[in-house]
């Protein structure tokens, strides 16, 4: 059964969906939607995800959003994905719904909106908002905080203290590397007091191999692609 | 295996997990944390739940928090939960996933913060912001506009078409109910544009019972007690 993976270089959970597939050897056909000429809301991609969201997988005739569920389907629904992405214990796997679940409302919100408000709607033609991003930042760095004293443990190098990533790890992971698209000087400020968290990046970056940077790659090649278009 | 679970009146995913509970017949221990006098964020309650969040469960020395998990964990490791409720076919279980992935960024988002914005604040001592609760009205009415349009279906009463309640009807139903705590006028207002979700909220309570309404009666006696201390 084909797989389609809807995605754009500028989506962090995009690509964790695509690490997560070239990583475990499920083949998959990118479709590239352009978010900055609002394709995600045409009536065609509409037809596909009626909310309009990336990234959305078709697999047969199976369609999908929310890179969570993504993730979580991808790893039951293919066989010989190892156990570690999604353990089958249920008390292991409802650690990782755990972390995954704390992901929306905290990092996710306050990565996400820090972005925006503080460049990236400027690409979207629309205005920065340098008031709202002094508040986002409060939940980023709350979020950063939870994850350095809450989430890694002294049992394991990833998150809820495994010794092995899990989807969890990935997706906190290619969240927070969406503040590569900011200055160096913004981004190492914002990581600057959470010494743990910049070891767990490098452990989960050191192993995913050269997918992870492959994959991050494209996010890299949009925005020097964009830079010059300016 | 003794479950304790951490509550309290005035949460909404709280009384989803007591109400799932009840249903099927999971017996467990409710410990009500004074979220009004900070209980929460005792070094006491820290130590079960460093985030300091309503729900949390201890179930023998295992702990767990976010109220979407320990659904999902308590239809896995109780044994004679119907299926309906978290199914086990890979598909099914990840619309469920979906869902409830959805509700994180919006209408949780926006059923909160509406409440808390523009009423709730005031009984914790802090201020009201009703500029705030207009921009929460907008995220809460396009997410019961999706839930009328896009989550539920032609194929069945529930959510994402099933013709049985599942944990995601149970929690999405709950965190709209926290709007009883607001004025009646205001609550109507705000559903009467959407008559799929009204009866939708009517067949979930027919489907769940008198521990659907016992529990939430916990709320209205609550809020019955703050007006007369008032």
């Amino acid at each position: 059964m084909a797989l389609k993976i809807y995605t754009h270089p500028l989506s962090q959970p995009a690509r964790a969906v695509i690490i997560f597939c070239k990583l475990n050897g499920i083949e998959f056909e990118e479709i590239v939607i352009d978010l900055l000429k609002g394709q995600h809301k045409s009536p065609e991609f509409l037809e596909i995800n009626p909310v309009g969201q990336i990234p959305t997988i078709v697999h047969g005739d199976f369609k999908l959003f929310e890179s969570h569920s993504i993730l979580m389907y991808l790893a039951s629904a293919f066989p010989g994905v190892a156990d570690h992405w999604y353990p089958a214990d249920v008390q292991k796997r409802a650690k990782i719904h755990s972390v995954l679940d704390w992901h929306h409302s905290n990092l996710r919100r306050g990565a996400v909106m820090y972005v925006l408000h503080s460049y990236l709607f400027s690409i979207f033609g629309k205005p920065l908002n340098p008031q709202a991003a002094l508040e986002d930042e409060k939940i980023l760095n709350s979020s950063l905080s939870n994850i350095e004293s809450v989430w890694l443990t002294d049992h394991g190098p990833f998150l809820t203290g495994r010794d092995k990533p899990s989807i969890a790890d990935l997706s906190l992971v290619c969240e927070i590397l969406e503040l590569e698209v900011l200055d160096e000087n913004d981004r190492n400020r914002i990581l600057k007091p959470y010494p743990k968290v910049r070891k767990w990046i490098d452990d989960v970056k050191n192993a995913t191999g050269p997918q992870f940077d492959e994959v991050h790659q494209t996010m890299h090649q949009f925005m020097n692609d964009l830079k010059q278009i300016e």
